[in-house]
């Protein structure tokens, strides 16, 4: 839940406001310093944009300061420690607090080549990645030239720090920081949805162990009763969604071979729109399926 | 390739007939003694159910015998010393050869329970089956009483007596032992066949590891040049069969969200007839694909 | 819109509410005046059950006399004269003032047969049927016996009521007497909602012509801007939904065959419930496509 | 049946030859006489080549008067009388000895037109078309200069020769101007080929009637016994294949709404290669369906 309303930071005093907004930007309180003048604002939306429009006008040295202000990712020797607490929970929404030694090694030699190029910390904004996506991100990143890392650093930047104002601030005008994925079983053998079907979804990783995120039983709409992803960005990467469908047809009588040819059934997917909506529908009888991607 | 012809079993010694013929049944070359005496056979099924009628006409004691003459399955300590050619060959081929500390234990438990309580050595044709599949046959004969259990294990010995005469003989009427898996993919965003597309067949385990036994890639009529199993029983157990479709996408140009949607699909479906064809196939597009159990 | 308020149909004298309440159930209006004792009523559905209990604990002749207050199905020499303006309006819904020659033939023979055999007129709840369902019904219901007829006369007389009473009053609880058919189109080429198809529904008829019932263009969101059929029930029948997906295509610079393979898709399928959700989509590609039943 | 063999062609006199072959090009055996120098023929697209040949090389003069031996498309004046028997038999294939007076007038107004514009007739292997594509031709072709109109009057007269030399003569190297429209029924409810569907494959035509060209009932396999269509041009134009779903299922004892929601489900299609493989499968249960271009 939102800790501030939109009012109170357009009626309270600058002090508190900045002192509200403070972390929004890591360790950079002048952005909202700056914001501030432009109240009163008539959404979130808007003041979030006010405090962009602060960094996007800012000096060069200053948009390298607040770069420099950022941890490095996976910094096992800060974490707990010196790290805001919005830094800590996003780097841990992500797994990197449970990274294994050759997650820990890999994300090590990243920082270290990114600030080894650059002078700064490598950033993105975790919270719309999974721990593949953020090494692909980086590989990519790394041949830039500075001029282009600095541009992509702020705009990461940007993107946390609207995640961040999302958390913090509620009122009129939200920003559309959060994206969806659910899915739907829809029986073809009977004609109707599939109700009580076991659905479980995993984050798979190339790199390390692949993770359960989310589990659920269909309801009599054959969907579930909440997103499997929902109210956050669904982070870029590569997912597996498995639908118990065996146990279902043998438990409505529904003649089966043995073993069933279908039981648990995987639908192996992608997300790349962290803020769209995708719907992974499942098209199912006992001798054949098919899914595509819905919205 | 088999080493006998029919019209030689038929045309020579009753001698040399029992002795080309001595392991289709492990260690009972009476068998073949008395099928001989039926000479000469139409075909390779004909001689194959002279044997098979010698086996059911035995008496009691006989088929008793032909039980005990059969080897423990996966007992380590005879492997490569006193099973006959044929059992070790059948047995390796289900990878009994290759067990993990876990799956070795669990066999042995499963020996020594099934004798302990029958007093003869559990059999089942492996050729038919996957490691995951005996645990399950096993599993569901033990409850068994001793009469079925006999009954159920000369079935195995024709079953294994078959594949072997199967594999030794050579003429008109073969024997129907052999099943087929094949698959098939077909490009409905572009309405052709879609070749060039990387196949994997991996056989499922529960227990130990999963192991890839098959590899190939689509050709211009979107098939594999060969089935993915043939010439034998598609052994009854889980398998997933995966299609590397984002590459073939990308290859042609087709617009991709970045990471693809689909990349590597997989179908996962169990075989319960070794003798049976299945079909497989894939219909795709970059955004959507269904299967269903094809012949 | 409704004409009347529930509230005010509690509030009013009674004699306001028989003569509002005259043609729920055909020249009957003995059936509102007994109803009429049991105000207030909660809601739509309370008043309409309160109806239905009168003519359910009504004498038999009471109930004989009911069913044949009503008119006969298409009866041209009745038509815009003896009927009621519910009557008529309701006949015309489902087009028996436009039937053709052979058509009207046939529902002649089906009145004639019918009171012959039975001394009542045919009565069927047309709004729910179209000409097609209606002789199917005729040719149903014409082998039983009086006593049964009499039941079933009652069932859709009370359905006609219900249909009225929905029209003609607003309030809380709203009957349940309303269906929906609508649609769905998936580009599954470009995985996208395909926007601009032009859509049209007709409604088949064996007997005389089929006809066109509802023409629309898919949203952005693949939808059409309102269900096909909505607010009334859907009628028992057959129909075609089809879609220009080939000019669809060939806009998108998708390339085609010439001709192209799928130009307009035709979907037939039949209703069974006028009350429910029916849901047709379509999943398509220049060169495949799938329907299923949704809700 | 072929008349002649290759092997009597490549043997016979210089006059046989040519008698033989006389009508492979209208009126015009000295493309025959010609082609013999070049005898004997590996193949029948040898012997066809060679004549192919010949056209090509003649001189201006000659190539007009190849095309103006032609008879006009569906001249009711000429049927039966004036026309080569080949013409005849050519012109009945796609309908022209059926025509409605509407497309015996269009087909009329077509061949005035162009004679009228080029001095010659319109020429088109009907063989290869429907009546409506036909139309369709005319309608690109007119407004062409005439330098174009005499290379693809030769062009059509080739395909036309090669179908004439294919019925005529058989031996090796058969000329390869068969395509085949084939189904298949997958009942995906059962997991089954879908044994015993009534199949019924009509000729669109939008200017005069439709008409049926096939029916069939789906064996054991799913299959038609024969080909939709085989043994010749598939021709150009667009079909509806339709199957009896709903009885199939409803005589397995599948519970199914009232009416079925699916009964006879058409597909709508377009043919567009004529010597092309078209495969266009049903895969089925009674909720839902899909097909594609198989090949």
């Amino acid at each position: 839940m939102p800790d501030k309303t939109l009012a109170e930071l357009n009626s309270c005093s600058k002090a508190d406001f900045v002192a509200a907004l403070a972390n929004i930007f890591e360790y950079s309180p002048w952005i909202a310093e700056q914001a501030a003048e432009a109240r009163p604002f008539a959404g979130v939306t808007q003041l979030f944009e006010a405090m962009r429009l602060v960094v996007e006008q800012a000096a060069p040295g200053r948009r390298l300061a607040l770069i420099k202000a950022h941890p490095d990712l996976a910094d096992k020797t800060r974490q707990g420690d010196e790290l805001t607490a919005e830094s800590n929970a996003e780097q841990n929404s992500v797994g990197l607090d449970r990274l294994s030694e050759a997650e820990y090694a890999a994300f090590d030699r990243v920082n270290n080549a990114y600030r080894e190029k650059f002078g700064f910390p490598y950033i993105v904004c975790v919270r719309r990645h999974t721990k593949d996506s953020i090494l692909r991100d980086f590989a990519r990143r790394l041949p830039n030239d500075a001029t282009a890392e600095v541009a992509t650093s702020i705009a990461e930047i940007c993107k946390i720090a609207a995640l961040r104002t999302d958390l913090l601030v509620s009122g009129e005008h939200p920003l559309k920081v959060h994206g969806r994925l659910s899915t739907h079983v829809l029986d073809t053998h009977s004609g109707r949805p599939a109700a009580g079907i076991a659905v479980e979804l995993t984050e798979l990783s190339d790199l390390g162990t692949s993770r359960v995120i989310a589990q659920a039983v269909t309801n009599h709409d054959g969907r579930t009763d909440v997103p499997l992803i929902g109210g956050r960005p669904v982070p870029i990467g590569r997912y597996e969604l498995t639908f118990s469908t065996g146990s279902y047809f043998a438990a409505r009588g529904v003649p089966l071979s043995d073993p069933p040819f279908l039981d648990v059934i995987p639908l192996r997917f992608s997300v790349s729109d962290p803020e769209g909506h995708l719907h992974v529908p499942l098209l199912v009888t006992p001798w054949s399926y098919g899914t595509y991607r819905g919205s």
